[in-house]
C-alpha cells in the first residue's frame, strides 16, 4: 500500500481530535463516522483508479498536438469522478454546493490522492484552488457563470502566474490588461509559462485565474490585478473562442502526467479577461489564498515521500541480502535487509520525515478549519500561526521528501535505480516541490523577513507557546522528558540564533540578516518538526500500555522515531545555528567573476 | 563548457606538481607538453563526439531487440575512435601496447569525457578496467587471446560480478564453475544481473570478467574465483557462441545510454569460461583492482556534478530576476540571478563540493602512480593511504553530487525541472554513483570497520599526517591561520568520535560500533575535503599576489570556496559527532514490525 490508513487516523483522530471541529455550527453534521467515508471514498477511488495509471502516466506524457495538449486518455474519468463525487468543492458551503468538509479531513483525503498518483491528483486540485479564489473575491456574476462547471470537473480551473521574465519576482510580470467599454471587461495580452493543467483535452474548457497589470495602474506589486480568462468565453449558453493560444507544453523530469503550459494571451487581440474583486488588489487576493496552495504543495511532497516509503519498506522486509554484521559464518541463510541497522536508519529517517510532515501539515489543515469558524482571540492566534507555519509546511516537506525518495532508492539498492520499482519515478516527482509555489529561498525570505516579524513577533511568540504546551504535556510523562530538555535545549539556541539575526536587521544590515535566509528556514523546519514528533509521542506514551499486537507495534514504531528524530536530525541544528551566527559574509561577498 | 580546464590545470600542475613524476623511469618520456596534448585531445573529443549526443542518447534508450541491445548508433564512432587513440590501455606499459600515461593524467582526461557524456564514458571505460585485470592476473595466453581486441574497442570489457540474490554480498553468488578436461577451461552455469555494456551492438563480442564459485571450494567469499566467460569464444580465428544470453535489458532513471543487461549464461549447457590466475583467488583479485574502480566512480559523479556546476552558473550569470534584497524600487530593472547571496551559496556550494573531490581524486590518483614506481616505504606509505581514502574517494563525491545537482536544479527554478535545460538529466545520472562498486553504506563499513584499523591504524596513522603537513604549511600563511584552527578542531573531534567507536570495538559490541558507519564516512569525508580545500587555498594564497586578471579571479574564488566550506560544509562534523558518540541505539533496537 502507498499510504498507512492507520497512521492518517492517528493524526486525524488521536493527535488533532478532529472529531471536535463538530462542536462548531458549520461542522455540525460531520462526525468520526462521516470522515471515515471520506477517507474510504478517497481511498477506494486511489487504488481503483489512480494508481493503476501511477507508472504509465508517466512513460506517455502529455502532448501537444495541433495546438491542443493531449493527456493519458485515463484522465478523462478520473476528472469526471472527482467532479461528480463532489471532491472539487467539498469544504465549500452548503448554498455553493459544498459539503461543508473541514479542510483537515479533505486535505487528509487528497494525501491519498496524492501518495497514489501525484500527477492525476492536482487537475482537480487546481480546480479547487482556482474556484476558491472566484468565490472568495469575485463578483456573484462571475462565480455563477465560472465556478458550476469547475466543481463538475467540466472545466478544467488554473492559477496563472508566471511569466518569462517573471518567476520569483512576481511584481515583474508584464501582461497587460486594458479597460473596454464593459464595467470589469478586460482585454488580456501576454505570455504566461509553467501553467499546470493550463490546456488539456479531458475537459471543455480552461478558465485560468490570471494576473495582469491594468494599463496606467501603479508600478510594481501594488499594480498587479486578478482576471478570470478562460480558454473560451461563455457567451448565451455558447463557447467563444478566446485567443488564449497554448504555445508550448513543457516536458520535465517528473510528474510527467501532468500538463504544464505556456499559454500566449492575446496574441491576435482576441482575449477578453474578467477583473475578479478591485483592480490591483490581485496579489493580496492571491496571497490571502496562497497559504492554502502551500500547504497543499507541502502535503504533495509528503504523500510523494509517504509512497515511496511504503515501496522500500516492503522491499526491505521481502529482501534477503547479506547477514547480521556480528555473523560470520556464509552458510547461514542470508537475513532479509530490515534486520540491518543502517537499513532501518533510512527507513526511520523516511519515517521520521513523512509522518513528521503530515502531522504538521493537518495541524496547518486544522487551523484553517479553525479560522472559518472561530472568532476573536482564537481566530487571530490560528491566523498568525498558520502564516508563520506556512513557509515551514510548504518547505520542510518539499525539501526533505527530495532526500527520502532518495533514501528510498537507496534501500532498494541497483533495483531502485531501474524503472522496475516506483521508486525511481517517487524521486523525480518528488524534486518539483522545493521549486514551485515559491522557491525555499523565497520561503526562507518569507519567514526570517516577514513572518517573524509582523505584529511586533507575535505569530513568532505564538510558535513558540504551542510549544511549549507540548513540551509541558510532554514533561508530565517520565519516558519524554529527556526528549523535552532536548527540545528546550535546541530551542533556546534557535531562539539565540533568531536573536542574532533580528539584532542585525536592527541595525539596517538588511543584506547580512537576510543572506542564510535559508539555512534558518531549515533550522527553523526541524525544530518544528522536532515538536511535531514529541506530540506525537504523548499520544503513543498515552495509549501504549493499553495497546495490543498492531497497535502496539504502532505505539513502539512512533516513540521509536522520535528517538531517531532527535538523534539524527534534531543535532543538526548544532551545525546550523553555528553558521547562521558567523560573522563570515562570504555569500555576500563573492563576486561573480571569481566563479 | 561543462568543465574548467583552467581548474584541471590548477589540481595537475599547481597543487600536485604532476609533472615530477617524469622524475621516475617509468613515466620519463612525459612532461608537462605531453600531459597538455593529451588533455587537449581529450577535450577534443569530448566536444565533438561525445557531448552533442548528451541529451539523445538519453532520450532514445537502448533496447533488447531480438536477443540483442541496441544502443545509439553514435557509440560505434567514438569506440572505435577511443580504441583506435589508445584511450583504453593508454596507462599500461609500452610492452603491452599501452603509452605509461600516469593514472593521474589519463583519469584528468576520462573526466573530460565524463563531463560531457556520462553514459558514452562507460564503454571504454569497462574494457580497460577488464583488460585490467586479465593482463595484471591472466596468463600470457589469455591477454593474447582477449586483450588486444578489448583494447582496439573491437570487443568490449565488462565486470560481471551482481547476480540477483548477491549485490552487496557478493560471498553469496551462486554461478558455478564445473571443471572440463582442459587445464584452467570450466564450464559455467548462472545470472547475472546489472552488467554495465553487458551487451551492445557495437562491438564484435564481449569478454566478462566474472565471479563464479568452482564446484566443491570453500563456502563464502573464499571460494569465489574469477573467469574469463566471452560472449563469443575466439577458436582459430573464428568466434563460436558461448551461450551467454541476453536475458533482459534494465531501464533506469539515468545514465540511460549506456546498457546495463541481464546475463543467462549457460542455459543451454554450452558456456566455457577460462580461469584467471588461482583457484579461489576471484574475490582478492577483483578487490586489489577495486581501488580503481571505486576512484573512477568518485570521478564520474564529479564530473556529472562539474557539468552541472557549470550549467547552473552560466544560466546564473545570464537570468535576470528580482533586486537586491535592500532594493525596494521596483522601477529599477532586474539583476542577473548571481548577485543573490542565496544564488551564490548554491554555487559556492556545487563548487566547493565538485573541485574539492576533483582535487581529492587526483590525488589518490597519484598515490596510484606513486604505487607503481615506488618502492619501501613510500610504496607502502601510497598504498595504506589510497586504502583508506578509497572509500571516502568514492563515496563523498558520489552522495554529494547527488545534492549538488539537486543544487543546480534549484538555481535553474522552474526551468531546471524541465528537460530544456541539462541539469535534470545531471541530477538523475548523478543518482546511480551511491548504489554502484559498493553502496555508500558498503564503504563505511569498509572504512570504519577495515580500513581505520588494518596494520594497526598506520593507514589513519598516515592520513592524519598527511593532513598535519598541510596544516603546517598553511599555518605560515597568516590568511589561512583561521583555517588551520579550525581544521585542527575539527579534526580533534573527528579523533575523539574514532576514539569512541573504536572503544565500542574494542569492548566487543561490533554492532553499535558499526551501526552507523555511512555517517562516520560522510564525517570523514568532510574532514577530508576540508583538508583538500586547505591545500588548495596554500596554492591560491601563494600565487594571487602576482596573479593578474582571470587568474586573480580564479584564486579569488578558491579561496572564497575555502570559506564557504569552512562556514557551511566543515560546521556539519559538530552535529555528525554528537550522534557517532550518543549511545541510543535506536536503529539497532528498531524491530521491523514497529514501521
Amino acid at each position: 500500500m502507498f499510504f498507512s490508513k492507520r497512521d492518517l487516523q492517528f493524526h486525524l483522530y488521536e493527535v488533532l481530535d478532529s472529531e471536535s471541529l463538530s462542536q462548531y455550527e458549520y461542522f455540525q453534521d460531520h462526525n468520526r463516522e462521516s470522515f471515515d467515508m471520506v477517507l474510504d471514498a478517497a481511498e477506494s477511488i486511489a487504488v481503483k483508479m489512480l494508481h493503476p495509471l501511477l507508472t504509465e502516466m508517466d512513460r506517455k506524457e502529455p502532448q501537444l498536438v495541433d495546438g491542443k495538449i493531449r493527456i493519458h486518455e485515463g484522465m478523462k474519468a478520473i476528472i469526471k469522478k472527482m467532479g461528480d463525487d463532489g471532491w472539487v468543492n467539498a469544504a465549500f458551503r452548503y448554498d455553493e454546493g459544498g459539503q461543508q468538509l473541514p479542510i483537515t479531513v479533505l486535505n487528509a483525503a487528497g494525501f491519498i490522492f496524492q501518495a497514489a498518483n501525484y500527477s492525476s491528483s492536482i487537475f482537480s486540485f487546481m480546480s479547487g484552488g482556482s474556484a476558491n479564489l472566484i468565490r472568495t473575491f469575485g463578483s456573484q456574476e462571475l462565480i455563477d457563470r465560472f465556478t458550476p462547471n469547475m466543481y463538475s470537473g467540466k472545466w478544467q480551473g488554473t492559477m496563472a502566474l508566471t511569466e518569462p521574465n517573471a518567476g520569483s519576482s512576481l511584481s515583474d510580470i508584464s501582461t497587460i490588461a486594458e479597460p473596454t467599454d464593459e464595467a470589469g471587461v478586460y482585454k488580456i495580452k501576454g505570455q504566461k509559462i509553467f501553467i499546470s493543467a493550463g490546456d488539456h483535452d479531458a475537459c471543455e474548457n480552461v478558465v485560468h485565474l490570471m494576473l495582469a497589470k491594468i494599463k496606467g495602474g501603479p508600478i510594481g506589486a501594488k499594480g498587479i490585478s486578478l482576471f478570470v480568462v478562460p480558454q473560451k468565453r461563455p457567451e448565451n449558453g455558447e463557447l467563444i473562442d478566446n485567443d488564449v493560444i497554448t504555445a508550448g507544453i513543457f516536458h520535465k523530469m517528473g510528474y510527467k502526467g501532468a500538463p504544464i503550459a505556456h499559454l500566449s494571451i492575446g496574441s491576435n487581440d482576441g482575449t477578453l479577461g474578467y477583473l475578479v474583486g478591485e483592480p490591483h488588489k490581485g496579489l493580496n487576493y492571491m496571497f490571502q489564498l496562497m497559504n492554502e496552495a502551500r500547504i497543499g504543495v507541502g502535503l504533495n511532497a509528503t504523500a510523494i515521500g509517504t509512497a515511496a516509503y511504503h515501496s522500500s519498506l516492503a522491499y526491505a522486509k521481502e529482501r534477503p541480502q547479506g547477514r547480521k554484521i556480528s555473523e560470520k559464518d556464509p552458510t547461514k541463510p542470508q537475513i532479509t535487509i530490515i534486520n540491518h541497522a543502517d537499513v532501518k536508519r533510512m527507513l526511520l529517517f523516511q519515517k521520521a520525515v513523512v509522518e513528521g510532515s503530515l502531522g504538521l501539515l493537518l495541524f496547518c489543515s486544522k487551523l484553517s478549519d479553525l479560522i472559518l469558524v472561530e472568532t476573536g482571540e482564537a481566530k487571530e492566534r490560528a491566523e498568525l500561526l498558520l502564516d508563520l507555519l506556512t513557509p515551514v509546511g510548504k518547505s520542510y516537506p518539499s525539501e526533505m521528501c527530495c532526500l527520502s525518495t532518495s533514501a528510498a532508492v537507496q534501500v532498494l539498492g541497483g533495483s531502485g535505480y531501474t524503472t522496475d520499482f516506483p521508486v525511481e519515478q517517487y524521486y523525480r516527482e518528488a524534486r518539483i516541490h522545493p521549486i514551485h509555489e515559491g522557491t525555499t529561498a523565497i520561503h526562507g525570505l518569507d519567514l526570517l523577513g516577514r513572518k517573524l516579524t509582523i505584529h511586533n513577533g507575535k505569530a513568532a511568540q505564538i510558535f513558540f507557546e504551542e510549544v511549549s504546551k507540548t513540551m509541558n504535556e510532554a514533561a508530565q510523562i517520565p519516558a519524554l522528558q529527556p526528549f523535552v530538555e532536548k527540545l528546550q535545549k535546541y530551542l533556546a539556541k534557535a531562539q539565540q540564533a533568531t536573536g542574532y539575526l533580528l539584532g542585525l536587521a536592527g541595525k539596517g544590515e538588511i543584506e547580512k540578516y537576510l543572506a542564510d535566509a535559508t539555512l534558518y528556514l531549515e533550522m527553523f523546519g526541524i525544530i518544528t518538526i522536532a515538536w511535531q514528533w514529541l506530540g506525537q509521542a504523548i499520544v503513543a506514551e498515552r495509549k501504549l500500555a493499553e495497546a495490543h499486537d498492531t497497535d502496539q507495534n504502532f505505539y513502539q514504531g512512533k516513540l521509536a522515531t522520535l528517538r531517531y528524530f532527535y538523534e539524527y536530525e534534531l543535532v543538526k541544528v548544532d551545525s546550523l545555528v553555528k553558521r547562521l551566527q558567523s560573522t563570515d559574509s562570504v555569500t555576500i561577498e563573492m563576486q561573480a567573476d571569481w566563479f
